[in-house]
């Protein structure tokens, strides 16, 4: 349905009827105005969204990738920035300044109302990945002596303005949080009630410098539709709304995804990033891992000879390290989601551990038994080869479930990143004891 | 703060002070009172659970654990258990009913009214994973006829069953879907107006069989707080609501992570899956994967003699083969994350492809360096070795980076899960690649 729309939209572009575009524009979601905004010819673009009507052209504006964002600053008069700035929500409008070179971030500032250039300025200096960074302070604050009727009317007249109407907060004079009430409650209480009476008193907030990670979390685990937000006096400054609470949580999980591909994070959209921070982004694992690895090098190095008198033993090699780092990664790919979600903590580590050894024992098994048949089979004769194989196998799988299972909850403990102890950690790491193990054994079985 | 509530919370509970147990809960979120009465003892969770008002009683069920309702479902009385599925969710009965044992259900179904009874048995069909396992038939349906006075009572009347209130659909007599008008529109319209000049039609909608994955993608993409779910017919059969939204999205990341560690996705919590279940899920891709990894033994065994005449090549493998696996494992995490934000398309391959090739170059090139710079230190005197494995690392680089990049979107292009042609599958096939790489560069310039 969206894309005949498209089809049907761009033909009346192609064919410059502006008012027909106008028209169907009109109709649709600003998500959807906003994206076929962006993927119109750049000099349609801002003819297009010159077009709308000044209430969407700010909701449309938001929802804007950066590079839009600041083609359209760059090439609108003051008056038209003025118009779109101080329509914007802030928490939308520093998000954009934050991504702006400085001498746009001048302008708009300059452009923007006086009243609305401090609060700007005021949300601009909190800390990056603190809940007051994703905060908004477009809310509905009641007070405990109004009536129902009063704060229908309050709603009424103030909504427009308020990134969400449903969950009023109730403050005191000096501002402080006091309770909060729903427009659901507000609905269905008698319209002559105080607000003291109905308002729930239990509220569950956080503070400015929290971290946006928590906030989220704390959002999703009640469901809340909005989360205050309070300065070091218990003062309302803010709420942090559902919607960006998941959008916190994807860009979380993202990262913690990119760090377990042994990536530093990046702020920007795979296709947005250069190619200069990307392999910046990269080669600081890479090189890391790279040298670590120079201990495998080294064991293997030391146990040349063992090589010369049985050559056979080299084409086992991939398969016996990359096993120990497949069953590795498993146990720590799991383990890391397990804490990322609260599901287990480090103190649970003899749990983990227990379990990752009994599922160690079934997995090392069954590979080490089918490996021993397919060696007995391949190499007639070679018994002891298939032995030395099996029991290192087994061996091996044990070892890297261990440490999969283990490593991620000691970072944890130690508060790092436990997405840091993921496979390519992990496998480099389980390489070399998978070394140590099969050369040891083959040592012992076939005496070389 | 939370935790000092726990604390005078347990206290009370060994005193067997019960009636100031209650009246602490009653001031508390159900998720804290849920969460509260599942660790406690068990003799004592059903007592507590039982002193809790009706109301609360069902809101503080559905946030228990699949365990703990099987308890309460079990030792309860027909009378109790009446009581509290008639008062549940109609989505959450169901969700409950699916994870329980067939005697627990038939139960249920047997105590529940005819009503409930019903729409469970009708919600029970819907198939896994679609966007009607996951909507709830609870929802504000109004009339476009209706005044804006009419439909505000009409919520404050029947608003208390519903999920939420706060997104309201217009329906025509054979509930087929004509429009949406939130609480806010409402609030803010005059009272006589009629629903039909102030609803929006342009309503987005999915049906009862989309993929629940799609239903929450659009909730995120809109920010929607819910999102109606049609029969083939247009008729609104359902809601799916903002936090069911959120859960769907951290259940399918959950997946891709799981299937990115090269297992089988697991549906309980990590301490919760039993070690068989666990082994299962882990010892096919194991057992895949190490059955592939014979190609890079096979590559080795035919190489033997290369190794008897320099043992020492033996000791760069591990170096090669990992960084080969950890480049294309970078390149293949990020593209599948790309793919799973929407953020590239299949289309795209050849934009990845060149951004991966430059990254690779300048990744592959300090590599490297650096490591011919070491050979040359540590091995005085063997240029040529160094130089071998310098070329062998920089192809490794390259190669392990566009196979990370492409076959992800292969695999969507073919409509298989991109998670699948993570780090574990391109290890692998990256490892038999890097060794004929080196091999081959050893025989040239080595003349081995």
């Amino acid at each position: 349905m969206m894309n005949e729309k498209n089809v049907l939209l761009t033909t009346l572009l192609e064919n410059r009827e502006y008012l027909n575009v106008r028209k169907e524009l009109l109709e649709m979601n600003e998500v959807d105005v906003a994206n076929f905004i962006e993927e119109a010819p750049a000099e349609e673009a801002a003819v297009v969204f010159r077009m709308l009507p000044k209430d969407l052209a700010a909701d449309v504006f938001t929802e804007f990738n950066t590079d839009m964002k600041h083609h359209l600053v760059v090439t609108m008069t003051d008056q038209e920035l003025y118009s779109i700035i101080n329509d914007l929500a802030v928490d939308d409008a520093v998000d954009m300044l934050e991504e702006m070179p400085a001498t746009v971030v001048e302008r708009v500032l300059k452009t923007a109302d006086p009243n609305m250039r401090n609060t700007i300025n005021q949300f601009m200096q909190y800390k990056k990945d603190s809940a007051a960074s994703v905060m908004t302070p477009e809310f509905i604050g009641l007070k405990e002596d109004m009536t129902v009727r009063e704060a229908i009317d309050y709603i009424r007249e103030n909504g427009q303005d308020s990134e969400t109407i449903y969950t009023c907060y109730v403050m005191d004079a000096k501002r402080v949080l006091e309770g909060v009430v729903t427009v659901k409650t507000l609905l269905v209480s008698e319209l002559d009630k105080k607000i003291s009476e109905i308002m729930s008193k239990n509220v569950i907030f956080v503070t400015t410098d929290e971290d946006q990670e928590e906030a989220a979390k704390i959002i999703s685990k009640y469901d809340f539709l909005a989360l205050p937000v309070v300065d070091s006096e218990n003062r309302l400054v803010g709420i942090i709304t559902y919607d960006d609470a998941m959008d916190v949580m994807t860009e979380e999980t993202t990262e913690d995804i990119e760090r377990m591909g042994a990536m530093v994070p990046s702020e920007t959209p795979y296709l947005k990033t250069p190619v200069i921070k990307l392999a910046k982004n990269r080669i600081v694992w890479l090189m890391v891992l790279m040298i670590t690895d120079m201990i495998s090098g080294g064991i293997l190095a030391s146990w040349q000879e063992a090589f010369t008198a049985m050559p056979i033993l080299i084409s086992f090699i991939p398969m016996l390290t990359d096993t120990g780092g497949n069953a590795g990664g498993q146990a720590s790919t799991l383990i890391i989601r397990s804490l990322a979600m609260g599901e287990i903590r480090p103190k649970d580590w003899y749990r983990v551990w227990w379990k990752e050894a009994r599922v160690a024992v079934i997995c090392g098994f069954f590979l080490a038994v089918f490996d021993v048949a397919r060696i007995w089979i391949m190499y007639p004769g070679q018994y002891l080869v298939g032995i030395t194989i099996g029991i290192a196998l087994f061996c091996t799988v044990v070892m890297a479930k261990s440490v999969g299972g283990i490593l991620p909850l000691i970072a944890a403990k130690l508060k790092l990143d436990p997405a840091v102890m993921a496979s390519p950690v992990i496998t480099t790491i389980v390489d070399a004891g998978s070394l140590l193990i099969y050369l040891n054994t083959a040592a012992f079985l076939l005496r070389i």
